[in-house]
């Protein structure tokens, strides 16, 4: 029984290595190479105009797509290329089907060029998917030994869309096993790491993703997120990435865990180094009309008045409440200054900034834990029961191999589960009516306007040490949408280590304890910005607003995000 | 510990009786008279006045109330003595709270009076509660013995939304134990009955509001709707109800059972006399802005395009999908006559009408009951055990005392409900699917705009015979929105018996030996309407036409509905 799951994984990781053209092999740093974030352009693999390309934002590469001044061949092999590099440099990658993906980039020019026109808004622009997020006659395994060979035989409602708006589907990215994890480690693929410190992880469970577009080995790809997993790799990579409402994005059709698990629900979004990335996928999405093919997608179209801020001044002087910690961990030194950098960008540039108080974020994360517990055990004994593959019970690269995961998640009834339902309504409720007091707080007229808080209250760590997600889950028990923006990154000779202070409790302390400047040396610092419950086209109105602020007040230019600003 | 429930029950059910003026008190016919729907304006309580208000619909009541020519005091206390009258016929009514009715009445007159301007969309109006809906300081029971003397430190949101449009809340009315029954009967208030035959059933769970309703005892009420509760009801006594998708309208402070339960939801929604009823309290709630007030609520406005039928060729030539049965259970000879009325009226109005097939009605059935019964037998235990009042095992006059419901309802475990939740949202993958699928088979250019369907296999039944509520509860399953509107009324001199044909199976012989036309003399025959998820304008839209066509092609006149045509 452990020789079938091991050596099923070695097959299937060997046919991966086989997918990879030999010609895109590169000579890849050994392993005491921490930062390589200048191996894709530093490798000579790419040609100069692919690293032009790979270089540019996703608005810009639609509007030369669309104009026909770069192929979509072109531009889908410059990708191809960078993201193989990344693969050998981050291992990020799980399904890689190169012909296939050039053979559809080619059929998009041929139409361009005959028709005169594009197929749609996203017209030959490559886009990575998550290992869950199926496409027709490709394996889906979501790293689960017992489910390779399962060949989907349709594609993810989402897919489809993608395809009809013209996106080119050209890798699929790496998870976890069970998808429960805020790192990326399974027993087929093995483990992503941080590019720009591979000692830290790249987070999850859309780790891949991280990894990869912080690279630029893809210009936008889709994450999924039911605790963080889009904007936690969003945050340790450097990028941009939203977690929409629940029914925003269609999600049938894509493989998951805890099926049927209907209070806390997974939802998929948009992950990229380029702000514009962002909106073009949700518009794009909601233009596909995804309430006409996922019976669970939310009928609202893309509201371009929402966008332009209608309901928060129309862009004007907006309020902030900024969320300098959660009432259980203090943040560490770079992600308060991350928090210190953007509200002074915000006043400069015109707007309030006050104090948002944190409410119950700790009763929050107890019932959200509590109803994935309330069946998860059962759920991931099941994927992993038939090939006798252990349960991954850490991601410390020490662990030992799983332990019995009913002794961690016995599980409960039904009836106890609605309990925990109930408490997660009325812990809403109390948010809700919470933030419509805040009235009284602002200048606006209005409550508060966005709240601004960290991803984490650290930025990567080392492999293994992601243990506290409750800064990113607390949005998801309350279905509210949250984008990611990067500020900075660690620098040690600016984020030394601060006093201990009274400590919240013991994660605080073990948090405190867990900082050294040096570990977190280059990790990107990002923080969220957190709207209102299907209020997804104005917290990407308000985060784009945010960031020229931020980009403004730091005198940084360009359109994908350089990291290296520091105050 | 029998005693405790017996004596609470009839302490309350005194402080209600207490709570009627007594010169409001009729001379009530015995129950050998089974229609009383001429009672209100035969026993002479209500004045010319006060009977031509109560006869008026919404949209001119409110049109008059606006102009000041009918004060809502007149207004309150015509249809507050004619809820009286209805409570003497059918035992209709919970809460009755006359004194602070009025007194809501006439500050809305003096805001009138004193300002020149209306408080809001519902000026003046009264409405009628279901007993769940939460009002300060009145007693929510819900019919449990052992929720006497709850009284509510604040109102429901729903409550709130309708005060700041003008409403005028000023009964609460009956229901059944547990809420889950489709016919409506509880330990403190006893039965309610159908006024077009006291010896049938007035639906329920949303009974109360039915035999009121129909009696215009209110002009505008609001039911709940978790299997069919405002649906069976409104057909059951010839009224317009509408079963929004969930999250349309806030349920948040109203008390309800099985709370917790976060798949099938109860849902609020309204039900008139007059189809306008049904359209000015959409646009009022949604005016209202729910979502700041209900975490629940969807964040979407009252789409006046929607309604328009914009998706649906701008309400010219649509076409319908008419559910004859549902593979299940054939229905009686007077809901097929209702079914062929409207078939034939929609085509003399222009429309394309074909067969619906219904697909998997009966899984959706199986997994609808087993969400439910998940938990539902700990949570009538519970609200019952404290004054030992047995569980209502029958609605049946003769049934005996509460059965062990254990026994019924053992539950389940968490990941067992969570593989029904899954099989759902299979279901409704394939449910929209067939839908999207049947544009091949219109002459539209779409997939059918709406299906007309009916609300159960029979009209009202006898007390205790309502036991299929598949009818309505697939909807609900399916999160499909529906509207009732009346058509017809049972006739025995043209709805025969039909021969037996080849039953579908056991219910559904047993449900063609049920019939017999005198048994259902003059129960009302009523549809519903079925739209897509959150299409609520669009529903009410179509409904408007097809209630249009169905009084055009009988010749009937007015804005309420006239159950006699027949044909």
């Amino acid at each position: 029984m452990a020789d079938t799951w091991k050596a099923l994984a070695a097959e299937k990781k060997n046919r991966q290595k086989e997918a990879i053209p030999q010609q895109w092999l590169i000579d890849a740093p050994g392993d005491e190479v921490l930062d390589v974030t200048g191996v894709p352009e530093a490798c000579g693999l790419l040609s100069e105009l692919e690293v032009e390309i790979t270089n540019t934002g996703v608005g810009v590469l639609l509007e030369r797509l669309a104009r026909g001044v770069w192929s979509s061949v072109a531009v889908t092999t410059a990708f191809y290329k960078r993201a193989i590099v990344a693969q050998q440099v981050t291992n990020c990658l799980t399904e890689i089907f190169v012909d296939q993906a050039l053979a559809r980039a080619a059929e998009l020019d041929e139409h361009l060029k005959s028709t005169g026109k594009i197929v749609g808004p996203m017209h030959g622009l490559p886009i990575s998917l998550k290992d869950q997020i199926s496409m027709k006659g490709l394996e889906t395994t979501m790293g689960y030994t017992s489910w390779i060979g399962k060949y989907a035989e349709r594609n993810a409602v989402l897919v489809d869309i993608l395809l009809r708006a013209g996106a080119v589907p050209f890798v699929r990215t790496n998870i976890p096993q069970t998808l429960m994890w805020g790192e990326t480690l399974n027993h087929i693929f093995g483990r992503t790491v941080n590019p720009f410190n591979r000692a830290l992880t790249s987070g999850g469970s859309s780790g891949g993703e991280g990894a990869l577009i912080a690279l630029k080995g893809s210009p936008l790809g889709v994450g999924s997120d039911i605790g963080g997993s889009i904007r936690i790799p969003s945050g340790f990579c450097g990028l941009y990435g939203l977690r929409p409402s629940y029914g925003r994005v269609p999600y049938a059709g894509a493989a998951n865990s805890m099926e049927g698990q209907d209070s806390i629900h997974s939802v998929l979004g948009p992950m990229s180094a380029s702000v514009s990335g962002v909106r073009v996928f949700m518009q794009a999405v909601a233009a596909g009309a995804p309430w006409r093919y996922d019976p669970l997608a939310v009928r609202q179209k893309w509201d371009e008045r929402a966008y332009g801020l209608e309901e928060h001044g129309g862009g004007g002087r907006m309020c902030f409440g900024i969320m300098w910690d959660d009432g259980v961990v203090v943040p560490h030194p770079p992600i308060t200054r991350g928090l210190e950098i953007t509200r002074k960008a915000l006043v400069a540039a015109g707007h309030e900034v006050i104090d948002w108080q944190p409410l119950k974020h700790a009763e929050i994360e107890v019932a959200v834990a509590g109803i994935w517990n309330a069946g998860c055990g059962q759920d991931f004994r099941n994927a992993t029961a038939a090939t006798g593959e252990p349960i991954i019970s850490s991601m410390l690269p020490s662990a030992p191999e799983g332990v019995p995961a009913e002794e961690d998640h016995p599980g409960s009834s039904a009836w106890e589960l609605w309990q925990l339902q109930r408490q997660k309504r009325d812990l809403r409720q109390a948010y809700l009516d919470h933030w419509e007091k805040t009235k009284s707080d602002t200048h606006t007229g209005r409550p508060v306007d966005a709240i601004i808080a960290p991803i984490a209250p650290y930025a990567a760590p080392p492999h293994g040490m992601n243990r506290y997600t409750a800064y990113t889950s607390v949005w998801n028990g309350l279905d509210y949408p949250a984008m990611t923006f990067p500020v900075s990154s660690v620098d040690p000779a600016i984020d030394s280590t601060r006093p201990a202070h009274s400590f919240l409790g013991k994660h605080d302390e073990s948090n405190y304890k867990l900082y050294d400047p040096k570990t977190f040396e280059n990790a990107p610092v990002g923080l969220q910005l957190v709207g209102r419950t299907l209020e997804e086209e104005a917290v990407i109105g308000m985060t784009e607003v945010v960031d020229a602020a931020i980009k403004k007040f730091l005198g940084a230019e360009g359109t994908l995000p350089d990291l290296k600003p520091r105050m």
